[in-house]
């Protein structure tokens, strides 16, 4: 039978757990079992939510309250009952759940069969690492910064000087709206021109995910408006949009292009220890599943953290052997070149090493911090410490003496 | 200057939120300010956040970490600075905020400018009275039960049964999406036949939710066929899809349908005292802002309960005047025809009395649980004691010896 099994985490009284669990499997499926005449039970059966597992987790008391303890369940849901998109999923395991006190919902196993009706990624790691003809090292990602009331010669400007410094791709700040200033088009159009001019100086080819924005009804036509017009990527929002809306982008065949996924809103249901949903089942599985090639997340280094195993479980999700291909982790956030090794430790080559101000900072300019970061990265590869590479890189010395090691 | 002046809690140490306060101003707007030349400062001042009050809660401190105590900020933020819409406000106010430790969303004041780009309920309290014709009493609604897994004759009887009542609405559980046996088609048909000979039959009319699911790109098309084939009103889950997707649901004229919101997965992001969103802004003004008729949240009152001033607030957030018509308030989960005085007193005639088990677990089946609403609505309104009106009502008695006043 195909369904979906979710694991919950929950508080209660040791031996409460197991009619807790009975009651959510019950409750959110077919209602009433005991009660039901013999034929009916026959009739229900194959819509009726099982228990999986009952785990007490006997040390862990809750901080307020040292009678009740930690637990965690799993419960089985029959494909069945839901039509195979996100939203009928969420509302299912966790729809009326959400609202009944202290659950949070840690992950979400998807059959074969299930999984089938869902995209995954459209590229992938490998697919845009064709496109950027790049695949023995991670790539470089920069952001735009200060960018909310200036013109497109600035942003056409500053996106010179980074895609100069070598940096593989340049993603819109994800607060950057349409604006007057610098709409949607005008800002693909100047990217693209900028881009090509810069590629046919240096033979370096960046990468330009624009932000695509505005009503839910008009994304469609904004992105494949956006394909027309030549833009390398979109970058979204998707979380104060919903799931679903990711992946109506990523499957319609007539946009085809790489979709970078941004936490923007996310941690309003991932950062309690109590209530919501994990960081890894939001921002890597259920991210990957629904299209995107990227999943932009708070890295474990900077002062927007993530929990150091928090954010290294999510690179796994993300690349981990699937059906569906592989997204490429874009650890964020306090991101400097002497992080580097750290990151190519943690994340390995498959990954994304994304700056800010890491590189605008650089005294050299965003063309100085992208070289540092490219710097960085070839001595790593080439198993060379930062600081004996710093000797021959101005650019990696300068990062290394501001940013440190 | 239009914009909208977001409200947020956080925890600090004393004397750190002004800081703290001007650091997120500039870092969800322009940046950077004080490094700026002059020029620049006054080009992008119409962009730029402002604090508009830092308040201190000395008395509160962080239960883990008694050295910081609660803190209470409101920054304003240009409306120049993000598209008219739901996802670019989150995004601004609360996008890469949400990731940033324990910081809460309370409220947003959004100026009439700003206001006038969103719908509010198409309907309205007033809309959903005439369609009615009841004008001078809460409406009762009773919830579909047990219909997962069952056909469409199973959910015509159920709702026959429900409209004898006298209950004015029914809407689908919101765990039943589009399936072989009961599809969004056959439910909208049969269930309009049954409410037609209802009405015929005994000249009451009740009105039928019917629950729209899906994928987002579909939902519009859906909810005009619904309309072609003569559904009442619409059930929409929409925490699942994002506010926008209701906006886009309200706004459009060929769809012209009562939406009642359903709060499936917003204790995901509600639920925590530290983090994420209020349950007032979430479920009274959002939900009320982009078009919802009808908001559901937990009652203050049963097991899956909200805390009574939660419960309250929101109440008042759905009817307080504004520019935007009123959402019926519908406190849901708990309710029984005991409580029927204190929901009155609590969310007066304006509010909708929603009962599940309530009315299904009479023991004069669905139609019996709905006379005792009905009896139990008119005993207040004649200022009768329900104790006293039971002596004349026989449902109600039976309801109140089972469940209680």
């Amino acid at each position: 039978m195909s369904g979906i099994t979710a694991h919950y985490q929950l508080y209660g009284k040791s031996g409460s757990f197991e009619k807790k669990a009975e009651d959510i499997a019950l409750g959110l499926t077919i209602g009433s079992w005991t009660d039901l005449a013999l034929l009916e039970q026959e009739q229900l059966k194959k819509h009726k939510g099982n228990v999986i597992s009952v785990t007490e987790l006997k040390d862990i008391q809750h901080p307020f309250h040292p009678e009740i303890i930690k637990g965690e369940i799993k419960i089985f849901y029959p494909a069945a009952n839901f039509s195979t998109d996100i939203p009928a999923i969420l509302t299912t395991v966790f729809g009326k759940l959400s609202l009944d006190g202290e659950v949070k919902l840690l992950d979400l196993e998807f059959d074969t069969n299930l999984l089938s009706h869902f995209p995954g990624p459209r590229f992938g790691i490998k697919g845009v690492r064709e496109k950027l003809g790049v695949y023995e090292r991670p790539l470089i990602m920069s952001i735009f910064k200060g960018v909310i009331g200036r013109d497109i010669e600035y942003l056409a400007e500053q996106l010179k000087q980074q895609a100069y410094g070598g940096v593989d791709l340049v993603k819109d700040d994800e607060i950057l709206f349409d604006n007057p200033l610098t709409s949607f088009e005008s800002r693909i159009t100047a990217g693209r021109e900028v881009l090509r001019q810069v590629y046919e100086e240096t033979g370096h080819r960046t990468l330009y995910a624009v932000n695509l924005s505005g009503r839910t009804f008009e994304l469609k036509d904004k992105a494949k408006k956006a394909r027309e017009l030549g833009a390398d990527a979109l970058l979204f929002n998707v979380h104060t949009y919903g799931l679903d809306a990711l992946q109506m982008l990523a499957e319609d065949d007539e946009i085809q292009l790489p979709l970078m996924a941004h936490p923007a809103y996310s941690g309003a249901f991932t950062s309690s220890a109590y209530y919501g949903v994990s960081t890894s089942l939001v921002l890597g599985k259920l991210t990957r599943y629904a299209g995107a090639d990227f999943s932009l997340f708070p890295s474990p280094y900077g002062s927007v953290a993530l929990e150091r195993s928090i954010a290294l479980s999510l690179g796994e999700e993300l690349t981990k052997i699937s059906t569906v291909k592989q997204s490429f982790p874009v650890p964020s956030a306090g991101i400097h070149p002497g992080l580097v090794p750290l990151l190519m430790n943690d994340y390995g080559i498959d990954s994304i090493i994304n700056a800010g101000g890491g590189i605008h900072g650089h005294p050299a300019g965003a063309t100085g911090g992208g070289l540092a970061f490219r710097q960085a990265v070839t001595a790593v590869l080439e198993e060379i410490p930062l600081v004996q590479a710093a000797k021959q890189h101005s650019e990696l010395k300068t990062a290394l003496e501001l940013w440190g090691l």
